[in-house]
């Protein structure tokens, strides 16, 4: 557990590291230990590295890296998943998509995190009335869960151009259906948000045939696994796309929407730039420092308009860098 | 209920009409009439016209045109979706993807369509132990049907260019775990057929990085849903799509993918190709009349050699034409 102390911007920071995921399982033996824990819950926000990797990939439910992330999503109480997918300008061609389509995208994706079919219960292993094994989960959300997380997206909606999609599964599923009840029940008190509906698998669509119709969307944790990553692969950069999750109270849990990239640890090819994006969301959403979390985004717009590029986003005319050399470059820009 | 005979191609087909979905609503009061689905037992195959449509939006879910689908699939047992997303090279422009990422794109997506999340008990409406309202869905599958989707879709890849990707959420649901649990242990019996694994989230990112990494995908009904309709919209083509649904025993679903398309309904701006491979489909895997169903799929490439395009697949240097002289333009292609 290391600790640091420093000044910066007239904010004083203390710094504590803490094991989760793989680092734990190898210290400890389990994925989210009890310090771990308390020592989050003691802090003002979480600044949090990618967690899983090659060597626990076979380990069982319990003593997997990922169900650490799980654990400490759950005991922060941070229900509430803000994913940005914006395009940038310089880094426009890195997308799949033709030009004219990507250029523009800014989306946040608003999912909901602690319930749905990642928590519901009964879940597990059993067998049927035929003697076979099944395996079965539940998908379940309570009005009170819902109104929180659509109220967050309302706000977050009404911060940024003023439109709210829902995505649901209402023609089919009765969890969508109260999903459905619930947020349209809440816009009366939003009226400046406008507010539509769409079923996920046209959400699924509609993200690749015209992005730009999206400005902010909320859905259930599932469903927003999926559309946030499609949302986030649209700009081509995922090695660029910061994350945070927030509760009602308590210290907020901020990192990069990547993962741990096991097939390039520790040959400096990284790119640290979704991380440091992550620190100014943590700024912003965490500690309400909005003018440190600007200084921090512009720096690396800086960097960008400098014309350094990790492999993930080079392209030809711009400077290869490694992972260090980003980060220097970054401090150089603010 | 219409009926028609005739013999073409050495086949003598007798058809019968019978309304589901908004159709049967308006003619019977219910989205499946007993009548429609005995006299789809009855059939050797089945093709499908699209059910929805605003006039039933808001119906009680009971009275829902997608209720009387989910009883049409459930009734039949099909419960293998096979919907190819295929990317021609005379519509390549049509994608928003970039040329070279689009071009050559050839997945097929096997659904598992009579299982899951779509018909699991206990589903419904409740109160939680706060008195609060909740909604839940049971995510539940059976060995057995897990193995038999995968041998189809073991099938259907080997047939192809041998490779399986299986599509699950394994590091979070346990029904997933016992969908990887079982796909694998169906390998050993297609060793020509390569098998690998992807996470539900990563899938929907790759599907937009590159494309062309898929052969044939497997993977349950709600992913199946999400992640079929964001192949198909990579083509740009979804008004050329087709579909069949089969199972083990009785006649198969042959649908178009799109849906009803109700802004445009009786406008003779509907694109007819993807019901018109739709039935080549029927041809092929309904029937086994594999040279019919190269006739109808050779002729609707002719047509579109020729320049014949409607609305949705239109752009310079072509001949834009409506629904009714498209259809015409293909018989003429025979
Ligand atoms: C690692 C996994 C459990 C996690 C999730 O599914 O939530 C990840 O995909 C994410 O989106 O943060
Ligand atoms: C209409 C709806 C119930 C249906 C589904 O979700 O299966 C549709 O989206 C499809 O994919 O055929």
């Amino acid at each position: 557990m290391a600790s640091l102390c420093f000044f910066s911007a007239g904010i004083e920071f203390r710094f504590r590291e803490v094991p989760v995921g793989g680092a734990a399982l190898d210290s400890t033996g389990v994925p989210l230990p009890d310090d771990t824990l308390a020592a989050a819950k003691e802090s003002d926000a979480i600044l949090l590295g990618a967690i899983g990797g090659y060597k626990w990939d076979a380990n069982e439910k319990h003593l997997k890296p990922e169900t650490g992330l799980l654990q400490l999503r759950a005991g922060l109480g941070v229900f509430a998943n803000l994913r940005p997918a914006t395009v940038l300008p310089q880094l426009v061609d890195s997308s799949t998509l033709k030009k004219e389509v990507a250029d523009g995208v800014d989306i946040m994706v608003v999912r909901e995190l602690t319930g749905g079919i990642y928590f519901g219960k009964p879940r597990g292993f059993g067998s049927n009335d035929r003697g076979e094994d099944i395996g079965f989960n539940t998908e379940v959300y309570a009005a009170s869960e819902i109104d929180r997380i659509a109220r967050v997206a309302f706000e977050v909606a009404r911060k940024r151009r003023g439109k709210l999609c829902s995505v649901d599964k209402a023609n089919v599923l009765e969890a969508s259906m109260l999903w459905r009840k619930r947020v349209t029940g809440l816009a009366s008190e939003f009226p400046d948000v406008e507010l539509s509906h769409m079923y996920v698998d046209n959400a699924a669509m509609q993200l690749i045939r015209n992005p730009k119709q999206f400005d902010t969307i909320v859905t259930n944790n599932i469903f927003g696994d999926i559309l946030s990553d499609e949302a986030s692969m649209l700009t081509g950069s995922i090695g660029m796309l910061p994350s945070a999750s927030i509760g009602d109270l308590g210290p907020g849990l901020f990192e990069p929407i990547h993962g741990s990239a096991p097939d390039i640890a520790g040959q400096d090819k990284a790119n640290p730039l979704a991380t440091v994006l992550s620190a100014a969301m943590l700024l912003r959403y965490g500690l309400g420092e909005e003018e440190a979390a600007k200084r921090i985004e512009a720096a690396v717009i800086n960097t960008l308009n400098r014309g350094f590029r990790t492999g993930d986003i080079f392209s030809g005319g711009t400077t290869l860098v490694g992972c260090k050399q980003m980060g220097e470059e970054v401090l150089r820009s603010v």
